[in-house]
């Protein structure tokens, strides 16, 4: 029955039934997303894929977020799917490391765009992100933890069935339709995390994102598939993960809500480094500068949970792509910039002497007794002073949530290389006004 | 180094280096693959596929079989791949059993269609689909029977694998990008076998061609993966299959051919059902006509092998794509018509009453000492007659290969009704002209 369950809620869903927190927590979402996939649009890796893309492109509905041209929609949605996810600086639903808003918000905009859907009212568009959200963190939640430790990338395998939940609301289909729809999702079962740290590791939440917009679109025009994908003995949850717990979990959609339990990273990189860079932070703002000149720290000793050097172990980062998946290096940067900001992750400084000196000299332990989101920073100095912090919960932890205003300040750090500093104050200024939007091609169209 | 191991090959392959027999091999899997294209156009599943996919379209470059209409070569691919597999009439690697044409050759022809590519010659083709066909049912090798038997549609998951090989030969990548060709491939692990039986199946081979396509441009162009994606510790083999032997495998590339091991299908149904159908028409054969009307058999008796039911076991089939999946099915037309070609698939012969009726004395006993290609059928007639047949080898099976002619003639039953038979004869003919052709798109252009 998980199929259809998660099928009957989804179309169930109306605006006036959310609680305003969920609504309030959606258009967070929507509004870090978008920052992020503009700030995204100049990599390498989103480049490539819009000069890749190109050779197929349909008729242009849909905005690529921060570029003027427009493409068809599955497209868009593959490009600003890696768009925003490819500095690794985009949302994380903590109890899965899904990110949702890659696949879902990508497939969603890019949808509401085309041509006899538009135009799509703000509060329809949070409505389909919610459905999508919670549907890709609750098939998610279902099998987490075997499934990601089984080597999946999990925001892309469930992103795919969040995205088409997303889109099928949003085209508005019915039981069974939607239960293909998520059938055609389900059996595309996109992201190996052995490509984290290569450009790959951002095609999963793009491929995601056209993997659930194709499954919608395909079912909303009767393409069939088995109806109990998710559930079955040879279904999604049962060939991903070596347990999982769907229908306890999809019972309790409507009743609790993931689309809150969303966060907002501050930092570019793998968010079990936070907590590290936080407490490196703050160590900063409380040092004398000339103590924090690589040459005059003797040691850093940094305490993590055990995931951090699974996740996040890289010794000699050569590139800012890998720098990311180094906590060295972000204490590094935390303890000498006192920021770890996009800046902080470019190629020259995770090559540049000074970082690559203080970043040999931290050490990281990891503490079992240490949640994911905590951690204790210890720095030496050559004078025989000491600095420790304990950071019980990282900044953009559920417990130490980003304000608006440091979501804005983040968006505006992002848009600005591309947009203009006042172009981006302004594009985070209609990204808040979501909610009230009558047609959110317009929203679209202010974000290059 | 099995990625590594794959790429330096397929770079290597050339077509005088070819042996004669492995030529010969892939213009047949070619020869076949274009008559189930053709003959699958216009079938619903395929119908909506290209409905659905105009909204999307881009150029068109690329031809979609059984239709006059071009397309961009991303959504050709997915609509041949479709068409090609939806009758279940196509090619079977007995090994794997994966189908490797559809997505292979779906991904090919699409590609050697696209500007800047075309004209391809017959023989860069040959090389193409060989390279891909070797690569899908090698890595296919390497993980099956427990791949399989988690329950993936390894054509799928595999054929992702050879579609992206495939291409990236005949874009003449170098090694690093055909690693990460095959890495974007492997990354997208498509088709659940809870989908057999929906027309979400034939999407698998679809959507492999379009996985490969899209990981061999995107490739070409830059855009970067793990380069050890396929044996890595959370790679494609480790985290699909709970074993795998990648590199015993591998190292046999160039001197075993899988392409000489590809099978052709005699019936456009699930293959371990074909031996009890060539048993049940063996008997129509040396029996008189009015003994085999349904009401003068008493009972029909099968042995097969015990995956016969597991995988083709439904017991009444509603429609003629259930009916692909039983064995009852194939028997009773097999006795009764003498044959069990698209027209005994049909939906109204599915309901039939005197094909349920029949239908309902078939039993079927699972043998295990019986290989997958043999069974036993005997048939009760009330008469008190009693016949008989043990069909070891069944026809279509390597030991008992499809001749050139049948080939044809199977190639002609399926486009006729598409092309006419003047046409299907025609188009049979263009397509055993392969290997001499200028360009392959001219081939294309020949079937519709």
């Amino acid at each position: 029955m998980a199929t259809k369950t998660l099928a009957v809620w989804a179309i169930n869903l109306d605006f006036d039934s959310l609680p305003a927190s969920v609504v309030e927590a959606a258009a967070r979402s929507f509004h870090n997303w978008a920052g992020c996939a503009v700030g995204g649009s100049a990599h390498p890796a989103t480049a490539i894929a819009r000069k890749t893309l190109a050779t197929f492109a349909g008729s242009p509905t849909s905005s690529m977020l921060g570029s003027p041209d427009k493409t068809d929609a599955q497209t868009a949605a593959l490009v600003n799917g890696i768009s925003s996810h490819v500095y690794d600086y985009d949302d994380t639903h903590l109890a899965t490391v899904i990110h949702p808003a890659g696949p879902v918000a990508s497939a969603l905009l890019a949808a509401a765009q085309m041509q006899n859907v538009a135009p799509v009212s703000g509060e329809d568009f949070i409505v389909g992100l919610v459905a999508g959200i919670e549907a890709a963190c609750k098939v998610g939640l279902a099998v987490y933890p075997d499934h990601y430790d089984a080597g999946w990338h999990i925001t892309g395998t469930a992103g795919s069935i969040g995205a088409a939940v997303a889109v099928a609301k949003l085209l508005k289909l019915d039981v069974q339709p939607m239960q293909w729809a998520i059938g055609i999702a389900a059996t595309q079962v996109t992201g190996l995390r052995e490509q984290f740290g290569s450009m790959t590791k951002s095609f999963h939440p793009g491929r995601a994102a056209q993997n659930g917009l194709l499954a919608a679109m395909l079912a909303s025009n009767g393409y069939d598939s088995s109806l109990a994908s998710l559930e079955a003995k040879r279904g999604w949850a049962s060939v991903v993960s070596a347990s999982h717990k769907l229908e306890t979990v999809l019972h309790a959609l409507g009743h609790t809500w993931e689309t809150e339990q969303n966060t907002f990273k501050p930092f570019p990189c793998g968010i079990v480094i936070h907590p590290a860079i936080d407490g490196a932070i703050q160590i900063h703002n409380e040092t004398k500068h000339q103590d924090l000149d690589a040459v005059n720290i003797h040691s850093v000793q940094l305490s993590v949970h055990p995931l951090v050097l699974e996740l996040t172990g890289k010794r000699n980062p050569r590139t800012g792509l890998e720098a990311k998946f180094s906590v060295y290096h972000g204490a590094a940067v935390g303890l000498l910039f006192g920021r770890a900001g996009l800046a902080q992750f470019a190629d020259d400084v995770a090559t540049h002497p000074t970082v690559v000196h203080l970043r040999d000299k931290v050490r990281a332990t990891p503490d079992a007794s240490l949640r994911s989101d905590e951690a204790r920073v210890r720095v030496d100095f050559g004078s025989g002073a000491v600095s420790e912090k304990h950071v019980r919960h990282a900044v953009g932890s559920l417990e130490v949530p980003m304000t608006n205003e440091q979501l804005e300040a983040k968006f505006v750090e992002q848009c600005a290389p591309v947009l203009g500093d006042e172009g981006a104050r302004n594009a985070s200024r209609v990204c808040w006004s979501l909610k009230d939007a009558n047609d959110v091609g317009v929203i679209a169209e202010a974000l290059h």
